[in-house]
């Protein structure tokens, strides 16, 4: 099948790579020529504009837009609209709120244009797992997209099929049509939400099990844990294991101890909006607000709230920061 | 090896079984005949008395204790120690609290007895998959024990290496010596811990997609997810894919609704005593308690703080409940 | 000095009752005609339409709108808009999220209106203590309007002043120009959400003194506390003495189980809306989101979430709903 | 009446200013002599020695304790344990943990000796506003000791009575007999807990509003507020005004932006009990949690989980640390 790709950074390079070894003809286009140049080796159309990436497509063309979240994906989408016809096809594969999402398809309807977002898992290891992809759109645009989606996906593999699945097939092999427009953009990220929560959980057991061999803690109540051999034991028939874990075990195996992180944790929007939309359906989500929180407190070093409940201490009970009777092993 | 086990339920009858299976000698005793007897019938030795089934061994004796944590383990154990002869192993291999293992450890090396706590994870798919422990105790009595617990751990199995792995080759194959006397409880509860932080994860990531649905979201924002799909496509290909989330697939494609589950969830003592160990060493923990009181709240109907909220806001603004003009989406 | 009040609810009715007590002139206006007769009657202006209230009153105009926020107070605005004349000024004392504050002011400048925001606090008290009151909008337009907040504020009252205060003098009597359009009811907003997590931590508090009465504590460790009694110990020299504990004292001391409440709490705009601007600004609020988010919980029997966790339970360790070993007091 | 005060720091040595100011008699003694020294010439009877301070009191002799909770109370204790004779009674008046007053109180009973602890809020202003007391001990020895606790407690004053107050008159004076041995501490330690939560909502308010000026919102939405005023407004006629919040208001008074704290916050061991409190109940206590790790947060630079996460991320997505796209405020 025919696709342009927009973008070919770390993700949109490796997903044009992925469907061309798998027999599908990809245009290309970047701002940056040399990553044109490079796909262009392996096989990809090479374009120097929207306008001749466009044009070196057949109808009804299908275009792929792999960039950024926000003003610069809002752009190429609005150069697009303008040069598509009608029954051509915008697949927003990036990290879009799935409100705009939304608001987009309502707009491109109008111009007889179908619009598909695409919410890809999978990161740096999708070009050799493959990549699983939650869909928003028309059931018949994504039906009519299902070889490209099909290809790029994880596929059955080695995983483990569960027992007497009644459901859609295509979700074994990695991928779903999650619904109408926006609804792919929302699962994905749910499906962030999710990390956000699974990642501190670890962070937070780890973070007890090195605290154990603190001198604050009574001598025969201290244990000094290998934490590499933890994250190792657990890949194996535990309750917790999961592919979070394997990275955390590679990561442990390379440098136990993480000096060179400074664990100042950055978050994307996905972390963000799924918090805003459990506000909106008044789901209580204690534990992935709570993720993305330790995140924002990871980058600062001490809040102005923290001076002040400082200051309420001095001001009721005269008490002096850092002289305190408490017992206080961390920190 | 020869190994006696007392407790012979779901789990102490299934590690006695892969021990058999794998050519271990094992003498057997329960409060209940008829699980000393089946296990008969697969060549355990059955005995009928923790005095027979002391005899029943050779020393140095290694005695499996698989009882529910608490005054049950701790009156096997008492027993045992009155009947056991110096270099003989008592092995506890439930959830008992850590600190209850470094006392014991104590008291034992007067009498010249060793002590093992053996963290077990793997449910009920132990028998199949391996156990994952975690073993506290000395290293010449955790040495001396090695063919059990290489038996019954998983082993390598299909799972990836990690690459270049530097550490102990025991966690390659599903357990470790994490340290002494009380050691393999602790880092076992911590993993509980963590798997309750997960599951919360989850728990309210799927919430809020089935939250998505509801009449009281704009209806140009709502959508109507399949759950089950969901949870199929995430196990390939994206960044939260784990055994739980298998678990999690297997659940909804049996049920999709879950209307045979309350939501009323128990917890056990090691989710408790990790946010206590949290508390100790001054760990903010804000993942894991949030998973533990998520379940305290599962249970009741409302709390008498939740009136007392009530109330406040009856008196300071006239507001009746169920009164309000606010949005309210869930419940 | 004479200003229109359109909505006599709760909150209109009583400022306009306490701006003519102390010699203001106040038209009023309200879709329910009894309202009107009733304020008429304490010598207010009766008006029967927006119109007939602009009518009323002499150039510049201020016309103070305290609506349910939302959809009521953005119609009364509009047609408000196209009625009142250069200099007029429109006051909008409701709940209003202060994003539309912003938009409302700069279309309001177009036609050479002003808009002013007030955030007021103090529910059904406020007309016996005064309302405080925070306040956005142009500098020279709230300066007119100032004899109006003079009036409503508490002023010095009987408590004691800050030594020293070198702030501006007008929050010592209980109201500020917090700055421009929407900063009012953005300092307002914040009022409530700190709101909600005093009130939580209040519950919470009595939630465990209340269960330290359980049966399944050991009996020497129980105790059965009077909780009207603590709760009005705390009134006089206590760190946690406010006035929400006056009103928990009141309410303890009508009816020490609270039995007529459900313990179904709401929530209104402001609530959330912290949380979102938290979010916006990545600043960590746990407490005042655990807040809201327990007044999520407290309005649904059990979660699609919890239901999951006991799935989960169910899949990997066999765990039936209510039957575990786990030390359970609540519930 | 006669009492006998160890410890004279600044909780003994003002509680026993109280006490003489209103005519009762009391024997002092510290291990600094220079603190004695001071409290002999307001007219305390000097004692060196705890033998010598019980000798100078007569039976039945009251002894109050105010030394920093753990080993140097207990010591004082025991000691006095020796000294006393049937029928005297030991006060407990620091933050002792509840479940060491009841063992202490099981073992005095042996001796004919009398255990009463009392939970002292007020800080360093008790001596001029008076002590809020939680006590808690035998009912007949509660009531022997009235009078001191009634001139220690701050009295009706001026605050408003609850309206048709039913409870025990002396909490209206600010004391109350809680229940036996330990209820006096486990109701202070509760009331800790809440004031944990109450200052960490006030400070993430302010924090938000701080929040609100950052160049990285939108220009239109930012505010600069004056967090001054707005804790002094707040004072007067809202919901939120309480005794923290008047403390806050000369804080920020006195320091607007609090540069002199450095934000990192101690805590004591109440507010850990209190959570250790509500797990063995199974009360969910989200808030008085979130209050505790928040501080404990505070005193660290950065977690080795947070360095975990960025470890994560870097493995899954080959994010960088710092090289975020994500919309990042604070920090």
């Amino acid at each position: 099948m025919q696709l342009g790709m927009i973008g070919l950074g770390r993700m949109g390079g490796n997903i044009a790579r992925r469907l061309m070894q798998h027999g599908h003809d990809v245009s290309v286009f970047d701002v940056n020529p040399a990553s044109v140049d490079a796909l262009a080796k392996e096989d990809a159309t090479p374009t120097h504009s929207l306008e001749e990436l466009v044009k070196s497509l057949a109808k009804p063309r299908a275009v792929w837009v792999m960039l950024p979240a926000g003003e610069i994906t809002e752009k190429a989408i609005e150069t697009l609209t303008g040069i598509l016809e009608p029954g051509d096809i915008i697949i927003d594969g990036g990290n879009t709120f799935y409100k705009e999402d939304i608001r987009r398809a309502k707009a491109l309807v109008a111009k007889d244009l179908h619009y598909v977002d695409v919410g890809t898992s999978g990161g740096v290891w999708g070009v050799e797992r493959g990549y699983c992809m939650m869909i928003g759109g028309e059931k018949a645009i994504v039906d009519h997209l299902d070889p490209i989606f099909k290809t790029l996906a994880p596929g059955l593999g080695t995983i483990d099929r569960t027992p007497n699945f009644q459901g859609d097939s295509r979700s074994e092999e990695g991928y779903i049509h999650a619904g109408p427009a926006g609804s792919g953009h929302f699962v994905k990220m749910v499906h962030n939400g999710i990390e956000y929560g699974l990642m501190q959980a670890y962070a937070e057991g780890f973070d007890i099990m090195r605290g154990k061999s603190s001198e604050k803690l009574p001598e025969d109540e201290r244990y000094t844990l290998n934490l590499t051999d933890i994250s190792e034991v657990w890949r194996r028939g535990s309750v917790v294991s999961s592919w979070l874990l394997d990275l955390t075990a590679m990561a442990l195996n390379e440098s136990p101890n993480l000096e060179e992180f400074t664990g100042k944790v950055d978050d994307s929007g996905e972390g963000r909006w799924t918090i805003n939309a459990a506000i909106e359906e008044a789901v209580s989500a204690e534990v992935l607000t709570a993720a993305l929180f330790a995140r924002f407190r990871s980058r600062i070093d001490n809040s102005f709230g923290e001076k002040l409940l400082s200051a309420m201490r001095n001001k009721f009970g005269g008490h002096v920061e850092g002289k305190s009777h408490a017992p206080s092993i961390q920190g």
